[in-house]
């Protein structure tokens, strides 16, 4: 039957990305220096094997006919949901893709010296290469799935999100940020905050982590802890391998960093069993994703009554001080200043980065705004939202980044609305089981089994707009998050 | 041209190699428990896809082809140890090798319980149906190689080596091996052997494992040191992953198997960087990579003069203690004592181990010993060449070890070979450069450099018979490794 055939071919195809998801993991934390072009090269014949797979001829007719079999609804979801993934794969011309990825490889290259160096005419003719080829393949894509060419990039990182809801959720969020910004400033200009006397050992910084891992119910039957440079969230649903990076000086912030990615891996560990070997069984788009970890670094660990809980941890592993005060710990943890750095950003003035990224990155890619552009239009923008100028200043501004240098055009959005969704589950969950305080203190698993039962067990078997909904009551909108802001930084 | 087209392919085949290498290694270091069922999968299909491409059907045309065009010697060679590969891959037909393949996993599987419960009823008709399936897959290989079926195995694993080899050099060894045993044995009856005390924390003994590692010119740019149940070297020639385990009450086995492993690697990392993606640039054969190890293991570490290099590196990791003095920890190194484990034997008594299986196994496949009768059999050549009774204790008996369990029926003469390989290379160096104490002592990375230069460099790029001869002077033979026992064990 050709839904079985389809199947076992994606089933492979997983099989073949959890190879290159270990890999890529021991690249990034136990790799020696030496062993880089090997690898390099290996990947990129698993990368070239997995497309040509892909690509098999027999996979027209597999769907055609799947799509005239009697399939129960949940096949049928999955069958679209490889459709996606096989459109993907093979709408591209090749000689397209072969130059957009080594245009992106260029720049991204050139782009770790020249961002220290300032060097924003150094980097523009890369980057001029990397938005014309871009703006190609956004051209062929959107021919084939009838969409305009920045939505049809949109795509990729957050099916069915369209500009038009962007732009209409944004609109709203850039009427109130602003004011909700410099009132939480004059109200925290008077506040002193202690910060953590260090140094904190590699160490117990690492017992640390884990016991805060545990308490937020991460399986180690299925992941682990490392280091890397750049920390995140990898591996497989089976065996995920969340990293973190360690600061002698600053233990406040590696922490976070442990509980954002546990978010992540919460989410991939609950993904639904039966469907794991398919896309259909994957997380739902970015957005979903970083709503798990926005949900358990912002809605839940910030949280006062859940900061009550770390202050023990963190006393019992470095010894008493004024700074693991619960409230001070809950200060420092709600500080809110306006900066050039979006990755440093916290949670009130994080959407203004990403808002600013998105007008840009729209632009450029409808052909509204040349690349050479970027600086100028950067730093209005910043003035704007945060009164911040960047003129001359291409490294804080513009060239901050990596996501452009590759081509991710799209991909921006999805913190923002990550940060939206985690805020509308937060407020449902409470309305279902009561004040989150309570949960915190009282019922911590409750919390995750809401997670499990309205957002992970539903893995990509409804569409974004359907999952939000059903769990959150309202699609898609800023009221919750607004909410949350004001009730936590103004309240 | 038909050479570059199959360069290519064999070239995507060792990229393959290193994903498979790579995750084999994570699954034996890092992998938490709950990832093996998805990582099993994930491997079989990287098995099943590598398998695919060795079968591609124009792989026959373009080797018709290319063994018409010019090509330099080199290439010529190249060229014959990719078709080897593509033999191996192709001449068996593929329900069988699915036989064989499951018949091994249920054997190895069982034998993980029935092998500590001395379960030999319970073991014995799954091993009969490995046995079974062994000499099958021996019929089908010899009939296309036009070798017996004893040795058509054996050609797995010592490409060119054939029983009536190791009849004659075994014979010999047989002469005179339980004789020196005894005399051996006497000679030490009356020495004191002090123990090292301890406990020796499992982070000092990594450390100075690190330490030996340097000081033998390991390349940590291009490799690393882990833990594993059980000790291996694997990953790729670029990145070469050692791994160890550690014995809080033992310190003196753990640095041996560092050392030991570390010959296996530091092969590996010597072997000649242009040909390291092809067939001719692998590791020669078993018997030559256990060449290396022991090398490094029995002929220098255990050599008196870098004994006193590892005295003072005990010293400075662990304190002082009587045991680390240079002439005791070498009375240590060189005890001997007929044992029934395998694993665990001396370099004196280890060839009557590994003598034993090869003329069981042989007889097996050859048909002229029947799978229950192997106990019996087994007890006897014990009682020959080490005067101990194995009646009634298979698990220290016939069950001790996993090669059989999954048809590596072949394999043990390469531990051996192995051994006399490493005397006639150090006697062969020490003819060229001079008595070995003297280069420990004054000059270590001259020894390293002759075996860069003798063995490592050549790859695959000789046969085994001209490589030895080529380095040494002559082709295989006992009298190096008999001269050495002798000059060590009772000089």
């Amino acid at each position: 039957m050709s839904y079985d055939a389809l199947t076992h071919h994606f089933e492979q195809q997983h099989h073949l990305q959890h190879l290159g998801a270990i890999c890529g993991w021991d690249q990034a934390t136990m790799m020696p220096t030496g062993g880089s072009q090997a690898r390099a090269e290996a990947m990129s014949t698993l990368a070239i094997l997995s497309h040509q797979q892909l690509q098999a001829p027999q996979l027209a007719d597999w769907f055609a006919s799947a799509e005239q079999s009697p399939l129960t609804p949940e096949q049928t979801v999955s069958l679209q949901e490889m459709r996606r993934q096989w459109r993907d794969a093979t709408m591209l011309p090749s000689d397209l893709v072969g130059a957009f990825s080594l245009a992106g490889s260029r720049c991204e290259h050139a782009w770790r010296s020249l961002r220290p160096a300032n060097d924003w005419a150094g980097f523009l003719p890369l980057f001029e290469e990397v938005v014309n080829l871009s703006q190609q393949v956004a051209a062929a894509r959107a021919e084939v799935l009838g969409l305009s060419r920045y939505d049809s990039l949109l795509e990729q990182f957050e099916p069915g999100m369209r500009s038009s809801t962007l732009n209409q959720v944004f609109t709203e969020v850039k009427q109130w940020l602003p004011t909700l910004i410099s009132k939480v400033q004059d109200k925290q200009s008077h506040d002193t905050v202690l910060s953590p006397q260090g140094p904190f050992a590699t160490e117990q910084q690492r017992a640390l982590g884990l016991d805060v891992m545990r308490l937020l119910g991460f399986d180690f039957n299925h992941g682990r802890l490392d280091v890397s440079v750049h920390p995140f969230c990898g591996g497989v649903s089976e065996d995920v391998r969340l990293t973190t990076r360690y600061d002698e000086q600053d233990v406040a912030q590696a922490l976070m960093g442990v509980i954002h990615e546990t978010g992540h891996a919460r989410y991939e560990q609950g993904l639904p069993v039966q469907w794991r070997k398919l896309p259909v069984g994957q997380a739902r788009s970015m957005g979903i994703h970083e709503s798990q970890s926005l949900f358990f670094e912002m809605q839940l660990a910030r949280h006062p009554a859940f900061i009550k809980q770390l202050s023990p941890l963190l006393t019992q592993h470095f010894g008493d001080q004024a700074a693991f005060d619960p409230n001070n710990l809950a200060q420092l943890y709600t500080r809110v200043q306006p900066g050039f750095i979006r990755v440093d950003a916290d949670e009130v003035t994080y959407p203004a980065h990403v808002m600013l990224r998105y007008e840009i990155e729209r632009d450029l890619i409808e052909g509204k705004l040349a690349a050479k552009d970027v600086p100028e239009c950067w730093d209005q923008l910043m003035q704007t939202y945060l009164g911040l100028s960047t003129k001359g200043n291409y490294k804080d501004g513009c060239m901050q980044d990596i996501h452009w240098t590759d081509g991710s055009f799209g991909y921006f959005p999805s913190y923002t609305l990550g940060a939206m969704y985690a805020a509308q589950q937060a407020s449902a969950m409470q309305a279902q089981l009561g004040p989150l305080d309570t949960l915190i203190e009282q019922n911590l698993p409750s919390i995750f089994d809401w997670l499990q039962h309205n957002i992970w067990q539903h893995a990509s078997l409804l569409d974004t707009d359907t999952l939000i909904t059903q769990a959150c009551g309202q699609p898609l909108n800023a009221s919750a998050f607004k909410q949350h802001l004001e009730q936590r930084y103004l309240g």
